[in-house]
């Protein structure tokens, strides 16, 4: 296959140099992602400033292409312009800090595997549930079996693959959850400060509490030392909602 | 009622003031909004930067908050930070650029409203389907009505209302249609260019060509010169696939 790997964490980063070891071992893999961290980014594209592209080497060999942009942006770049041929698949990660519940609106990891779908490219997103320490080597394993088995099956359109894997010895690890998007969610607070100049600041900063989730949410699984895989497309329409609203009138003035 | 008012095309943009305008009639407004245009930032928010909040005034009176930060940014701060006491709405708009279809995505001003759905506020986004010579005071009596009806009736908890006006003389809007997100996106394009020092880069540019929509979405019902409304949620699973996911073996090595 030809897979054009990407992250959000920056081309420098650990997890993306541990998958490309595991998925070059039988696939091309092309790589294209941000210069810098664009955590939190969501989906972020960048219309503003123009999109410096860097070659990066490793080793003094060829490793990929650094973007000064958003991972949405290294998605659409590359499959517009820097890619030959489509690409067969499309692979984000491995994010430090787990993808799940609410949270993943805020994760450019799972959005560069998003644009991948919406741009027709089967994709897939994996992230490992935790910032401190990693072993990145049981989930770039998984990633590797993963991509083999999304070649096999294939993804209905638009739809992409989020993984979260538990940050424990592989050996522990119980097995794999297909789950639904759970309700988990960034609690943030906000530290208050004045600069020398007398203009008020605030730094945001913030926790993932754990929460009370179902058993067939992303966050339980991985709670239960399972890997988590969640189906993800674009469409936010609450569609259990749509008929009450069709009954709201709105043709009332308040005036 | 007591509305947090903000945007994604900054604090100083046309639209929010329009709507400031017709909300404040009979509504408690607090304005908190980006300093500057943030469009096309998604649910970005923003934690290795400090957040710099200045007031802005207008003709002498007091106006809002500027935030040098997202619009979900915005809303987290606002919610925790800088309102007493939490509001009754979040309104974001009013936009300059229908936001329907797969675009809602890239969506600061819908991210605005979503960010203020997951916080426990009712919240509405207003967008009107032009870029150039806009009249905003269509949408902003809408936007005053809608927001009595959501008062009135209440929305279902993390749910929000998109809404997208038609950019026509009001008399010739032929009605509001409760709609789904439609497949409309962004379809973009790569102009290379070298800089003096001969770095590579590119501008992102592109448009929104339009689609074969079903007679349900939201781009058809703006085509249709009717206002749109689509009530949106941060759950993005692909409901529909996962029963065919489970049946998928995680247990095969390519080894």
């Amino acid at each position: 296959m030809k897979i054009l790997l990407t992250n959000d964490d920056g081309v420098y980063a650990k997890g993306i140099e541990v998958l490309h070891k595991h998925l070059s071992k039988d696939n091309e893999v092309i790589v294209v992602a941000p210069e810098t961290e664009q955590s939190a980014v969501g989906h972020a594209i960048t219309l503003t400033d123009p999109l410096l592209v860097k070659s990066v080497h490793r080793n003094g060999i060829f490793f990929g292409h650094a973007v000064k942009g958003t991972p949405a942006d290294c998605v659409k770049l590359a499959i517009n312009e820097l890619v030959e041929q489509q690409p067969d698949l499309v692979v984000s990660g491995i994010n430090l800090g787990a993808n799940v519940g609410i949270n993943v609106i805020y994760s450019g990891t799972v959005s560069a595997a998003t644009e991948g779908a919406i741009l027709g490219v089967p994709s897939i997103a994996i992230s490992i549930n935790t910032f401190k320490n990693p072993n990145f080597e049981p989930a770039a394993r998984f990633a590797r079996l993963l991509a083999h088995q999304v070649n096999k099956y294939g993804l209905p359109p638009h739809t992409s693959l989020n993984v979260n894997v538990p940050a424990i010895p592989e050996s522990k690890i119980k097995g794999v959850r297909v789950t639904r998007q759970g309700i988990t969610r960034f609690v943030e607070s906000f530290d208050r400060r004045v600069d020398p100049r007398e203009n008020v600041y605030y730094w945001q900063c913030g926790s993932t509490p754990p929460l009370e989730e179902d058993d067939d949410t992303d966050a339980c699984a991985l709670a239960r030392d399972y890997i988590s895989i969640t189906p993800i497309h674009h469409d936010l329409t609450n569609y259990d909602f749509l008929r009450s609203l069709r009954s709201w009138s709105f043709t009332d003035t308040p005036d």
